[in-house]
C-alpha cells in the first residue's frame, strides 16, 4: 500500500476490456494510422461547427469502445470525459447524448490519464462495474480558441506543435481479458515561468519529469521496469528538455524505452512543427497503437504520462506563466502480475 | 451494495473533518453572512484581475478548512478543483500555489458535490487519508465571460440568476467526528431544450428531479429520511418547476425541507433577480451554513442536490440549448448511522 503518497494503487487491477481511437484526415495520412478505430475524411464530420464535430469524434470513440467490448452500454455506469474547449461543452452534449453519468473533467492535455485514473478508481473500489473515460481534441476548434482561426494563415515558430483531431476511449471493468491498471501518480500543477503558449512541450517537460521521479520513488523501482515509457505530447523541444532533466536528477531512462507519443503520431514529412498535442494525442496513441502493441504481446509494462498545459488564451493575455500538470497511470498485462 | 446503480456508497463513511466558505461584499450583506469564514470587502481581492481575484478566494477557503481540520497541509494528498472560467484557470493556478496533486474538474454549478464525490471516493477507497475539494465562482470574472463587463450595465429579466462571488473548501478524511459522506447519486445530462442562459433555473430543474427521483430509487427510501433536501442554485423560477416536475413524477418533498442554496444565501431585498449561482453558490451554503447547522445538531441528515449548467456563450451562439446535471451527496451526522 502507498497510502499517504501521490501513486494510487489499484489492488483489483481493473481491467481495460476495449479502447477505441478515432481520428480525421490529417491523422489517416499519420505513422499510425493502422492503429485507428475510425478516420474520418471531412474535418468538419458533416457537422457545421468544429465544436459539434469534436462532439461526434467523441461519440465515434465511446461506442466503437463499448462495441469492442461486448459490455452492453447500459451496464456502463459512469462516463469521465474531458476536451480543451471551453466549458468543456464537447464532452457535456456528448454525455446528454451518451447518456451516462457523467464526471467532467479537465486537465488539458493530461485528460487522457486523468480520466482513466479516475475511472479505474471507481472499478477498483468496486463503485462501478464498468466505467468509461474519453478524451478529445479538434485541430480547427483549437485552433480558433488558443489562437487564430486557420482561415487566417498565421505563421508560427518551429517550437509550435500540431493539435490532433480525434479522440480516444477506454473501456475498465472488474474482469476480463486484456491490459489492466495498476498505478496511477497524480500529478502536482508545476510551473516553470515560461510563457510562450508557442513552446508548450518545453512548458510541460518540468511537469513530466515531477511525476515521473515522483512515480519511481513511490513504486520503488527502476525505469527498466518498463518496457515503454511515453509521455503524452512533449514533442521533440519537451522531451529532449524531459529527458535532460531527468539525467540531471539522476534518473536515466534508457532512450530505447523513452517515446512520446507527440513524436509517433505523424510521419516526419507531416507540417507538424515540433510534433502532436492536444487531448488526443496521448489518447488516441495509448488506446490504439500502445494498447494494441500490448494486446499482441509486443508490450507487458507500459507507463504513460500524459502531460496538460493549464493555461488560457486569457491567462496569457494577463501575461501569466503556464502551470503544467502530468498524470502518470502504468498499465500492465494481467500474465505479468502476481 | 448499489453495484450497478447511479448512486455510489461510501461504505467506510468518509469524514468531512472541517470546511469553509469565504464570500465578496455582496455575499456580507446576505441572509447567511455569519456562517462565512472570510468576507472580503474588496471584489478585486487586492489582485489585478477578477481571475486572479477568484483564484484568491479558492487559496483561502483551502487553507482555511486545512487550518480548521489541524491537518497538516503536507499530509493532504489530494485537491480536487472547478470553476466557470476558461480552462478552469483559477482552479488550475491554485493548485499550483497550493502544491497538492491535483485533479481539475468541470460541472458548472454542480461542481461543489462532483468534487466532494471524487474526494469522497478517494478517501473511502483508503487511496487517500485525506483529500480537499474545492469551488468557486467570481460574480465580475461570470459576468464578463458570460455576458457582459459589469461596466456596461446590461438589462437582465426577472428570471435570471445572480453569481455568487466566493468559494467553499472541503476537507475529507478516513476517521474523526463530524458529518459523513455516505452517498452520492452522479447525475446524467438532461436538457429540456431551454435555450435562454438568462433563465437557467428552468434548465437546470430538470436535472435536479432526474438525480433526485434517483437517487430515492436507489436507496429505497422516502424524502423525509432527510431533515433537508437543498437543490444548488436553482433559485425562485427553477426550484418551483422542480417542485412541480417532482410533484407530478410522484414524488412528493414536503416544503419545509425542501429548500434551494440560490434563494438562500441573499436577502430578499439584494437585487439579484431569481436568486444566486455559481459554482460558489451550493458550495459556501453547504460548506458555510449547512455544515455549521450539522455540527451543531440542527440537522442529522442532508442531501445536497448541486446543478449545473453545463452550456458555454459559443455552444449558446451556435444556438444550443442548455444541457444540465445535478450530482447529489448525502451528508450524514455520525451518531445516526448504525
Amino acid at each position: 500500500m502507498l497510502k499517504g503518497k501521490q501513486t494510487l494503487v489499484f489492488e483489483n487491477k481493473p481491467v481495460i476490456l476495449a479502447s477505441a481511437a478515432v481520428g480525421g484526415p490529417f491523422e489517416a495520412q499519420g505513422q499510425l494510422a493502422q492503429d485507428f478505430d475510425i478516420l474520418n475524411s471531412d474535418i468538419w464530420l458533416g457537422q457545421d461547427s468544429f465544436e459539434k464535430a469534436e462532439k461526434v469524434l467523441q461519440e465515434q470513440a465511446i461506442n466503437k469502445a463499448i462495441e469492442k467490448s461486448g459490455v452492453n452500454q447500459k451496464e456502463v455506469q459512469f462516463l469521465i470525459s474531458g476536451d480543451l474547449i471551453n466549458q468543456i461543452t464537447c464532452s457535456s452534449f456528448t454525455a446528454r447524448d451518451i447518456g451516462m453519468p457523467y464526471f467532467g473533467i479537465y486537465g488539458a492535455c493530461s485528460t487522457s490519464m486523468e480520466g482513466l485514473t479516475l475511472a479505474s478508481i471507481l472499478v477498483d473500489s468496486k463503485n462501478a462495474n464498468y466505467a468509461v473515460a474519453c478524451a478529445s481534441s479538434h485541430n480547427a476548434a483549437s485552433e480558433k480558441q488558443y489562437r487564430y482561426p486557420t482561415e487566417y494563415g498565421g505563421q508560427k515558430p518551429p517550437t509550435a506543435q500540431w493539435t490532433v483531431t480525434g479522440a480516444g476511449a477506454v473501456l475498465v471493468g472488474q474482469k476480463g481479458k486484456g491490459p489492466k491498471a495498476t498505478y496511477a501518480t497524480v500529478g502536482k500543477v508545476i510551473d516553470a515561468g515560461i510563457k510562450d503558449p508557442y513552446n508548450m512541450g518545453a512548458a510541460m517537460a518540468p511537469a513530466a519529469v515531477d511525476t515521473i521521479i515522483t512515480h519511481f520513488q513511490d513504486r520503488g523501482i527502476e525505469p527498466t521496469y518498463y518496457d515503454l515509457i511515453v509521455t503524452g505530447d512533449l514533442a521533440g523541444v519537451g522531451h529532449s528538455i524531459a529527458d535532460e532533466l531527468l539525467k540531471r536528477k539522476g534518473l536515466v531512462i534508457p532512450s530505447s524505452i523513452f517515446k512520446d507519443c507527440g513524436l509517433m503520431i505523424y510521419k516526419q514529412d507531416q507540417p507538424v512543427f515540433a510534433g502532436g498535442s492536444g487531448c488526443a494525442c496521448s489518447a488516441t496513441v495509448t488506446y490504439g497503437h500502445l494498447l494494441n502493441r500490448m494486446r499482441k504481446g509486443e508490450l507487458k509494462k507500459l507507463l504513460v504520462v500524459a502531460t496538460g498545459a493549464l493555461l488560457s488564451p486569457l491567462s496569457y493575455q494577463q501575461k501569466e506563466s503556464i502551470p503544467c500538470i502530468a498524470h502518470a497511470v502504468s498499465i500492465e498485462m494481467e500474465e505479468e502480475e502476481g
